[in-house]
């Protein structure tokens, strides 16, 4: 970490700054420049908040040279990081698809759709049980009702299971159904959250806030990773901006932005990203060129009927044609989508 | 509820439509215009979410008449709410301010705070002793030892006590020493802890999301209204924008916006909208001459030493030229600052 | 344009909307709801702004049925505009890949760039010749000394121009000398040069502005058809976020939005959308995934030295990495790279 | 400036940029670090761009000390600027109130304006002739005839005129009839307007872009001041964000930002900053209250037949009470409106 001084900073100022690095277990280093003094805070700075610093008088700046993030970092492991899930790898090469509706509503609903994202080439199957919605008075989901028929479906399958948890309070009930828990955009910094699935050895789908940025996003995963669960995966799902012509905008930039950041499997979520269907399955494409490692996509039998998310939802169909597409693009850039594993297609 | 069919619009899909109206428990009514017909939805309207309706075939757009949110509407509830809290009231004309440092580092530095906030004319001390940090590694917090020092503190001052809850899990040990529960920005919508102290009957403050917009937010609100807690004041701190130059960005406008949409408080947090101690008192200043109903700022005894939010940190002295300031606004909009109760003046 | 009243609105207040739509010379047609009166307006209602009725007592909002833009609409115009420049086509299936310096620096400069670039595979070359430069101490460009010397890459490689105008009072000059006009981001909405470039008979290379919505952009294009210049094509080149990972943030959703309400070509412009040669490629190929008509690249034989964007400036070695790459993505969407010309081929 | 290179920075990278900033006309400084090696580049910094280094290999970040701009800079200047306008004095103290039309729509409109305007404490008249449109076929302003009808205004109120230039095609005509020249937000970096009003003496009011940063605003003003012209005032109108439930969001925080680093005065439009009449008086009290040095609000006789903007207008009577509301705000802080001028008076 490097504090640069204000240009008129006074001897008094620098001598405070230099034992307040001392105070936080730094090593103070002075570099005296023509237009201001540096001074370097030498250690186990990424433990150290760059607040502390900027609050001192004639403090100009403070500019951390290392990351922030240090688990989550590809500097300190520079392979890909790779985890199996039943049947099939998340990063190290192959494409992951993970599809399903946006809420489990029925067990024929879901069963349903299981079977059809199965046969168009889906890897994992998605399912909102506990539903976080901007108003009470929406529908919240069907809760372990809900979580039962996934497992149903898995068994039917042979595909993992993917959903959120919105409160650590449901962590003992999702543990006893789901393959991986999804933290969904508004629960990004919700940080007692993220301490508690960083506590399982369960998979975790790591969703950005809508307006969290990259070192953010990268800051939360850190949580989880500092409990001991390595099994992080990134997704990009859009975030908030100015322009109204789609629900959010997809930041396509942050997929070369973390793959060169972190070791950790980045995906997108173009539904949510782009909000209406008509476009998600052009940005699903751009996603897998720009160098993504997977995909999770709302698919739901009959969208005008769907409970929540309708206009982003795909129909079976339309997701087996995405299917398709992607795989192309995928092979342009000497990937292919994950195969479906032999488990899942004898169980099916 | 109105949904504006596209002008090429089969007679099909409008049936289809007007069934899916009455599936929702609404009546539907048609009007057929020139270039579009557009179908009314009667009937408890807010209970049903739009996206309901944005997904079927033929629709152009989903235009609500009424807002999503009932009980913290100024429709519904004319009259501005007023809660009593120890020694002065939030709402009605009265100005509250709220002040004390981020977090609670210690005994010394909340009793010697909070004695100097009350001197310079604060209503209400807050601290922070469950911290949300982007960071992992940094300080987070004292936890009940933190709440224990601000009990003490009231009990030397007479000042409730406000505080940030961060997961339910720590409900029965907020309730047990603090007077206002604050929802955090992160949390805005963490749909469980809005439920868990909609269920109580203590104050809650809730905090603006980075990027929540004005309807999220008093959707947020309409989560704790509905479990039964009427007593919600609405903070505004401070928007996530482009422009770096400061922390965040204050959104003035939503003052008069939320005065204008709902009966709850209104206050503003000039410490984090700004993120600078240079630029609290102005934004202040503006926050009351825009019809805030009160402040929460940052003071801190010693800034330079504070473990978080240094920079934004006001010094006792400071403050107390900003209370000054403050009257000066607020006499000029015909208010004044909530006078300190002979309770606290006794006790202190 | 349908005019949705208050549902409070008086009579008098309808009769007054009535009266004003026929002001405006439009044909009223009521729908009498049961939540609100629906005024319609038919008629040319695209010329007429919508804020001629939202101050209007008793509207609560209006709503237009056809887009503002009809000459850019897909609507009025299903097919794909296709113009010719000199040895390829814009639009109509093959990839067009513009290349160039951000500036031209010197003859030797861009002569050697333009060679590299067309030996890479490019259709066009840019260069700016007059720079809108942030601050005014910064390098302006070379001016009509620029010109020339991009005239004379021209003539060793047979590639049309691209140059930014930025004024009117250049356009005579500018005439003389390129192939395509670049209205550049900040320019997007400067409506005195958008309309003189509209009166010549020269294709026009339109930059979406920081803040630009795609609608605004397309407003933008309308002004240039409407003086009766055809050949306009659109640029996203990123949009101004939260985001500081990057410069801006690449709004790849626009592409498919755009492709869907217009004919006209879209681009996008990875170097400034990213700012930064590090992430060029990737979403160099992720705009070709999601269906953009071709690329706009900065190239610079020494971009360390380059008095302008070095920083997502590609070498000419790493760019041509990049057409092989895009070229790859072109064939898994049914694409290819526009050939280059055999005048060019013969020329160079 | 300071270039801080990469922590892996090898000797050569570092020799090569002590040898640019040589070639930039800087001298180089080399302060060793134990993280990093830090570079100053002496001299007149302000000239060379950053980018102009953040392309150099081994380069992680380049850092100004001083301010990119110069003339506009309180550093260099620190006293406020004043200058005088016919009848009144801007900045330095007194508020300055400038009112008008959006449009100029007819004689008589625009001299029942101005009359109105004067009589409720206005100091200056704001009125447009050319307008920019976002739609071509919407009004674009009565043109010479709309200044035509603004100078004899100002004959029967003595009131100066404010209006926009749009082109620097138009400045002869302007000068023939404004007092001081308006740059709209859209053609804040129209940088070879800027530089056309540099070289008159007339007085420029300079209005924020819709996403400029105040930095940004400051280079723009330089643009002006470095032509000779140092009667430059700012203007926040708003930036564009997210958030729908106004025209835009009001950069409030802009207000002490501005004045803390600049000497120009500062004022607000919450007109366009709001974007409705409801919420103009409230946000302009609050400017006033943060410390701008004046106003400037859209008013027209009767906003619901406003060619333009009447969703924001305000009638006359509801302009007198916000003068009255300001005035209040205005003593609270010390302040006063300027008062009218005795010839003002005399000729009106």
């Amino acid at each position: 970490m490097m504090i640069i001084m204000k240009s008129d900073a006074t001897q008094e100022q620098i001598d405070h700054v230099i034992e307040h690095i001392k105070e936080n277990g730094l090593t103070p280093h002075i570099s005296q420049g023509v237009e201001a003094t540096i001074i370097g805070a030498i250690g186990e700075a990424h433990n150290v908040p760059t607040d502390r610093f900027e609050g001192l008088d004639g403090v100009e700046m403070v500019k951390r040279i290392t990351q922030p993030f240090k688990l989550a970092s590809r500097q300190f492991h520079p392979q890909d990081s790779i985890f199996p899930l039943d049947g099939f790898k998340i990063g190290g090469g192959d494409i992951a698809i993970i599809a399903g509706p946006c809420s489990v509503e029925s067990r024929v609903q879901i069963l349903e759709t299981a079977q059809a994202v199965r046969e168009a080439g889906a890897n994992a199957l998605r399912g909102g049980a506990f539903k976080p919605r901007t108003s009470p008075y929406a529908f919240q989901g069907l809760g372990e009702e809900g979580l039962e028929y996934l497992a149903e479906a898995r068994g039917q399958t042979g595909m993992p299971i993917v959903a959120e948890i919105m409160s650590q309070s449901q962590l003992d009930v999702m543990l006893k159904y789901v393959d991986v828990l999804q933290i969904g955009a508004r629960n990004m910094q919700n940080y007692n959250l993220l301490r508690a699935v960083g506590e399982t050895r369960t998979p975790v789908l790591l969703k950005r806030g809508l307006s969290g940025t990259v070192e953010e996003l990268l800051m939360s995963a850190e949580y989880i990773l500092a409990g001991g669960n390595g099994q992080v995966m990134l997704c990009e799902r859009g975030i908030r901006t100015f322009e109204t012509a789609t629900r959010n905008t997809t930041d396509i930039n942050a997929i070369p932005v973390l793959k060169s950041l972190t070791h950790l499997p980045v995906i997108l979520d173009p539904s949510h990203s782009t909000g209406h269907a008509d476009y998600v399955t052009a940005v699903a494409r751009a996603a897998i060129a720009a160098g993504a490692d997977g995909l999770i996509i709302e698919v739901h039998p009959d969208p005008a009927h769907a409970l929540s998310d309708g206009r982003q939802s795909l129909k079976p169909e339309r997701f087996a044609e995405l299917v398709r597409q992607v795989a192309a693009i995928a092979g342009a850039v000497g990937r292919r989508i994950a195969p479906i594993h032999q488990t899942q297609l004898k169980e099916a």
